[in-house]
């Protein structure tokens, strides 16, 4: 029996594939890909569809109508624990956080309070510093030396996930840890950061955790939850922890589910959605829940959330479009030094240059403002004010960002002078930008928010002033408010979902066509300029993200087009050595493979064309059989040879060894592997002149990681993969074609 | 060349369908399909797959990127128009009955106060009951003569038409007319109806007749939005519509998207869900605004919705979820009167016996109350109370049930004793049973929220007493919103939609989790003995309704033994008459047929095996092409022939003419079709081995219509159809399978 493998030229990099150059038409824009950086790890893709093989089937149809409804049952228990678990972590990073501002805010206080009087405040500067470059450290090394993954929020990686590109090392609990910690100590080190973005990588963190029911790291496996050791399950739970992740975060159930819809979720599935939503929910009411008996207010659920605007009463009768032609979007200055004692000196240095910039805005302000009854700052600056009253640039600056964001969004109007205003905004502006390229834990919302509030109010005050103090536009916390969504709007670009969480924060829904009205005029006119920051950097990392529909322009491409070209098939009873050789080959990282039927006819001939096709197989289940050595020969010898069950897949779940770990001797090279019940036997296919917009909407659709395109008399001739259509991307000039890393 | 058409013997009725006998295995459960009553007009499916055949691609491919640019913008003014007309839809309504009903009880009001000295209340009585009936006559008289489809609620046949099955005259303007109409004279004849279910059934007309830019009834086209004259863009704005009504009737935008989403979309697409968040803000901000024009307090727009619940301020500490295991499911009289007269007669019954049933339960009441500075009663009547005092009974009955939702929810502690409540309730649910059966337009939401209410407020009430009044659990408006919100889920049994709507319409989170634990303890309880009510009555009319997943024991189950065959297909060149003939076809009315190749080598053989697939084709394109006589030798005769565009087959969308309108002439008969440009060159197709699951996933992921199952040699073997997946479903016993309608 001769075994026609077909020839193995599937290229490894895009650039070089085969399907690149041969049938494509000439796109528009002689733009070169402008980002070649390939990541260090490769990314991974993940696969929606269940592959249905032999096994699969097997076990399913032994299953009983009650032990559907179990696992049913226990997909709910995990979603709860990921509530819980997610909104235990919010808790704590949110006392870890002010409990330690709190010591730092009193002791910098203190020491200006003592040299205020005598002179001498460049000794608490240097204190204030030093104090801040200390705390970052601590936070940096931990990132940069033992999980540079957990640098940023975190949320451009769960994005990717959610997408279905899953970044190394993203999920791990390592990186929960480093961030948690990483994010508390960025916070209390007094960067312009904000901790909620880290929430949503963490939850998503504690998602993949809890429903594999073991720790790889911790290598413990605790036995249950066995049947979620998959994709499609665990990018389920996923999404339900990055949906419980904004939830705890921003107070927003709701939002949270249209956060993971909206990046992630393409098919929509009501008994998915219900399970995300009460994860949210949980959520949130633990967060809650422990956090007021942390303020000794057991049972006021009231104020849920992080982040808590409080809640804006007064009606919007004028709040209106008027400020949503304001909008900026960041230029992020994005960096990257590589080496990670730099990094951390780094990060030392923006930590000292936020405290010294800080400290001179305030000390050369003079706007003293007096000290109300009812005053919302906790740590008020006399320094060079009367008695009974404070410093009003120090109430922006001395203080964490969320209460900077909620002092500016209801503190009473004439509490801050427009000056104030207009130079915290500037130096707060660059201090963020500069921050946010810093290999910290660190999220981008809450320095986005008080960018956006200050000079929203400042504009309410500016206009104010102009309508001669008419009553009505009197308010400028409302002109806060919208700034702030139109500056958060502009910098992520999540219309519907960003609109939810704000309304839910504010707890008004009156304020949701004008805050929806901004963000989109935000969105509109940011797309114009450049892309969203997360997809900048998603697009950086050259990682192939599958947007919602193909590039309107796209009808001419056809599945020939932009297939990959020819493909490395297997047949049904293949060769060991053939399969090990495949496998081993570097030069081309190929994850799927198209099995075959041996067409008899054309085995005599010298030109073999393309074979019928039958199934599919994954490496990851080739490395599984290999290393159970289920050859035929040996299953003939040894008869009571234990069969091989989709227990022993899961096991190897997700982390498959390579396969220079698997050692295959030069006799069992010559046994075959009998690929029939491991394969999916049904896997979707197209014709090749289907277009690339029905190409796309079937891959989006089901989540696809592989897509056979077949000839009228279904025989192979490519494979689509997600790099294929990730390629096409509609830019100012038409359609562009981009180079993306290898999945 | 002879023409193979294939056996023409997909049978009409599924019982008799090939598929069902064949290679089916026996089901569980000896059962047979209970309701075999056919709808008398049959549902059509709609199709969710874009036909891309070479008209369709061709005018794709010439479309500039400034054309699709202008396309979307398009859709979102669409959107925002449905948004805005629905919204000025609700607020007739609102206004129309607030009117109408203001003169109703004024009337009778003074009537009674009249005789309650004098004596002879009973004139009051008939005063009432005539006035019921009368204008209940009105709404029933154009409902049952006019346009039956009106009556109810129409929210089973938006989830059908969202589902993807067109119940037919559903989204016509006149159904409109009479709905709204209908609706305002249930609510003002006082029935025991809510106003809010039919505003989504009129968002979803209004969508589709928006967005079709020409109204079909009216005889006038815009020639504007042509390109949107097709199933898949169709559908996607009537989910906005739908999303607006819901927005419009309970002031939650959120909400709306949510029901719409969860009702209908599975391919769920990030632009698209802006456009339907944009079209529910906008409806409910239009409602709201000239609303507070008509109250008189221009720009007032925190109270949005036509119900609205007023703000729940205080924390709920305590509202437990004890209450959650209260939950009944109303066992809704589903009667069938059939001739027109009969059913007018029954409203005016049911009116009739309302009037005297509140007027009797007012009389004997004795519960009188102090008549407070800030009562929420419009018109409260004294009765037989003392001055200054107030009939409890009177609030529950003598107002429209919006109103009495309200005072449940947020009157004083002890405003009702708990007689009164019982007797309310138990009187309020048996009409609220009967009323549900008859065929005006009215939705069943109000009506649950009251009865939900009167028994939370009732059990409050219970354990406040039981628990020795200790403060804490003193509110018996808490009890009244969860009891509401477990009654109404109970009966419509959408978990997440309504938790979210409960939330929006109470302007509080803080209610969430004990409502969504509530809602989904209800769904559960109730699911154990009976579908949700709107389900019911979709099995009634036995409409082939696909859930979100198939059976979870269903994987035996292959493409093989679910599909149809043998299948009818055509040629890509096909005789005329051969076409006339099978669409002529009374006893198999299909709509797809899969166009094959000829296969040259079996052309002498007696037995014609089944051909290689190459296309689809529809019947209503097919008709197209015979009523402009596209045969291949008038082409050839007449060069200067028009060549066919796709504005022809949007102008006959969506009423194509029957084939019995279409004259074909004998020498026609025997002319040519070349079907080549007009079929589908690339329809999804899947392997006769696929499972069940996998095939339905590709159906609903997709929303097709057909699916054509392929052998290995990719030769049409079988055609999966809506009805075909329906059929299964997961009963008590395991898997049945159901008897449905052709589609």
């Amino acid at each position: 029996m001769s075994n026609i493998t077909k020839k193995v030229s599937w290229s490894s990099r895009p650039d070089e594939s085969g399907a690149a150059g041969e049938g494509t038409p000439l796109l528009n824009g002689s733009e070169q890909p402008r980002h070649s950086r390939q990541v260090e790890l490769a990314p991974n893709s993940l696969d929606y569809d269940n592959i249905e093989n032999q096994l699969f089937l097997e076990e399913e149809r032994r299953m009983s109508h009650m032990g559907f409804r179990c696992l049913e049952i226990s997909r709910w228990v995990v979603c709860g624990l990921i509530g819980f678990l997610t909104g235990l972590i919010a808790c704590f990073i949110d006392i870890a956080v002010e409990q330690l501002a709190g010591i730092k805010y009193q002791v910098v206080k203190e020491n200006i309070e003592k040299f205020t009087e005598v002179g001498g405040l460049s000794i608490s500067l240097i204190l204030w510093a030093v104090l801040n470059s200390a705390i970052v450290m601590l936070g940096a090394i931990i990132v940069a030396f033992f999980e540079p993954i957990a640098a940023g929020s975190g949320i451009p990686q769960i994005k990717c996930y959610l997408n279905g590109v899953k970044i190394p090392r993203v999920v791990r609990l390592k990186t929960l840890v480093v961030k948690v910690c990483g994010v508390i100590c960025s916070v209390v080190g007094g960067l312009a950061v904000g901790k909620e973005g880290p929430m949503i990588h963490s939850g998503a963190v504690v998602a993949a955790g809890v429903s594999q029911g073991r720790s790889t790291s911790l290598k413990r496996d605790f036995k249950i939850f066995e049947y979620f050791r998959r994709d499609t399950e665990k990018r389920d739970f996923v999404s339900a922890g990055a949906a419980a992740g904004v939830s705890a975060a921003f107070g927003a159930p709701v939002g949270g589910v249209l956060f993971s819809l909206e990046e992630g979720a393409s098919f929509w599935n009501q008994m998915l959605t219900w399970r995300i939503f009460f994860a949210s929910m949980i959520s949130t009411f633990t967060l809650n829940f422990f956090l007021s008996i942390y303020h000794k207010n057991p049972g006021d659920l009231s104020n849920p959330g992080l982040i808590n605007f409080g809640r804006f009463e007064t009606d919007v009768r004028n709040i209106s479009i008027q400020m949503s032609s304001f909008n900026r979007h960041a230029t992020v200055l994005l960096r990257y030094v590589h080496r990670p004692c730099l990094q951390v000196m780094e990060a030392m240095l923006v930590a000292a240059v936020t405290a010294t910039v800080s400290f001179t805005m305030i000390y050369f302000s003079n706007d003293c403002q007096p000290l109300g009854p009812e005053h919302t700052e906790e740590y008020p600056l006399q320094l060079f004010c009367a008695d009974g009253e404070y410093n009003s640039m120090a109430t922006a600056f001395f203080n964490t960002p969320e209460r900077s964001v909620r002092s500016l969004f209801h503190n009473q109007p004439g509490t801050y002078n427009p000056l104030t205003l207009g130079l915290f905004t500037l130096t707060y502006f660059f201090l963020a930008c500069w921050t946010y390229g810093l290999s910290v834990s660190a999220g981008v919302f809450i320095p986005s928010l008080l960018i956006g509030a200050a000079w929203g109010r400042l504009c309410g005050i500016l206009l104010a002033s102009l309508t001669s103090s008419s009553s009505i536009w009197a308010d400028p916390g409302k002109y806060a408010l919208i700034g702030a969504a139109a500056q958060l709007g502009g910098i992520v670009r999540m219309t519907l979902s960003l609109t939810v969480i704000m309304v839910e924060a504010t707890g008004n829904v009156t304020y949701g066509l004008p805050i929806m009205l901004v963000l989109m005029t935000a969105k509109i006119v940011g797309d114009y300029f450049q892309e969203g920051l997360y997809d900048i950097h998603i697009k950086l990392q050259s990682v192939p993200f599958l947007h919602w529909e193909a590039p309107a322009t796209s009808h001419w491409l056809t599945a020939r087009s932009v297939m990959s070209s020819p493909v490395t098939c297997l047949n049904r009873l293949e060769k060991v050595g053939t399969i090990v050789d495949i496998l081993s080959n570097t030069s081309t990282n190929h994850n799927g493979f198209p099995v075959v039927e041996l067409v008899t006819e054309n085995d005599e001939g010298g030109n073999v064309g393309p074979a019928k096709l039958c199934g599919l197989i994954l490496r990851s289940q080739l490395i599984v059989l290999l290393k159970h050595k289920v050859f035929v020969e040996l299953a003939r010898s040894r008869l009571t040879h234990r069969k091989l069950q989709l227990k022993d897949f899961r096991d190897a779940y997700p982390r498959f060894p390579p396969i220079q770990s698997i050692h295959v001797s030069q006799d069992e090279r010559e046994c075959m592997m009998d690929l029939r019940e491991f394969m999916n036997p049904t896997p979707y296919t197209v014709p090749q002149d289907t277009s690339l917009p029905r190409v796309f909407k079937l891959f989006r659709a089901l989540g696809l990681r592989h897509l056979v395109v077949v000839d009228d008399e279904n025989r192979v001739i490519g494979l689509v993969t997600r790099k294929d259509l990730a390629r096409y991307h509609l830019g100012k000039h038409g359609l562009e074609e981009l180079q993306l890393a290898q999945t």
